[in-house]
């Protein structure tokens, strides 16, 4: 997996939260949403989810679940919207958001979304923390 | 599986081209862009794709893979947008989209987009024809 590296892009608009067996997880910074993006990680550069083995699909599919899992239990989270798009940023990515009727943009979708203010310290490390005991999840170590 | 119904706007927009072993095949009335949508038959209403039973969102999966592989085989497209999004329409249905850098709103997303004049008769019975042969499909009758 040595030559794996997050795309810029994604390093730029994201904090990285940790890895699960096949996937970082990012966290979008905007805090208007609870934002994830797994990127699985791979040495043949996958484009589409289905570039991937299917046995690392299905990984990936438990690792969606696991997150969306956290996504629909934050405050106000009505309905998940769960998305490989990649027209901007090409390398696999999968956003896991989650809406609320009540948020900055609903109906809209995110992504055609005015960008939104990032996340505050305590906030950050509140999410942090509760996203860490997610099972099969290892954190980054933040020293 | 009596009490499944596919959502009244879904039937507006689409038409049935088929079925596999857990989800029903649409295509979007837009020739504009190859865009199919996987409804995932259930007895329980499901909203999101992780309210599924695990071993059917397996299934699923399976299926997003053949139909992402038909659309990948259409003229033109360089890129998929696979999506389970339902602002709109609550019930539980998957876009697979197949993106060309030429298409009538690239890099935008369809679902953001105009809406797009609807299929040719022959244009129609010729997908119908080849979306025929992927592997566990049962494609409508047409009489």
């Amino acid at each position: 997996m040595s030559s794996f590296e997050i795309h810029p892009q994604l390093q730029s608009d994201c904090i990285v939260l940790g890895q699960f067996q096949v996937s970082t997880l990012l966290l979008m910074n905007n805090a208007s949403v609870p934002w994830f993006i797994l990127v699985p990680r791979n040495d043949h550069f996958a484009v589409e989810l289905t570039d991937l083995a299917f046995a690392d699909q299905t990984q990936v599919l438990a690792e969606i679940n696991a997150v969306a899992g956290f996504a629909k239990a934050q405050p106000y989270v009505e309905k998940l919207n769960i998305a490989a798009l990649g027209n901007i940023v090409p390398q696999l990515h999968i956003h896991i958001v989650g809406r609320s009727t009540a948020d900055y943009c609903w109906p809209k979708l995110v992504w055609v979304a005015d960008t939104q203010p990032g996340y505050a310290v305590t906030a950050l490390q509140t999410l942090r923390h509760n996203v860490s005991s997610l099972a099969g999840f290892t954190p980054v170590k933040i020293t």
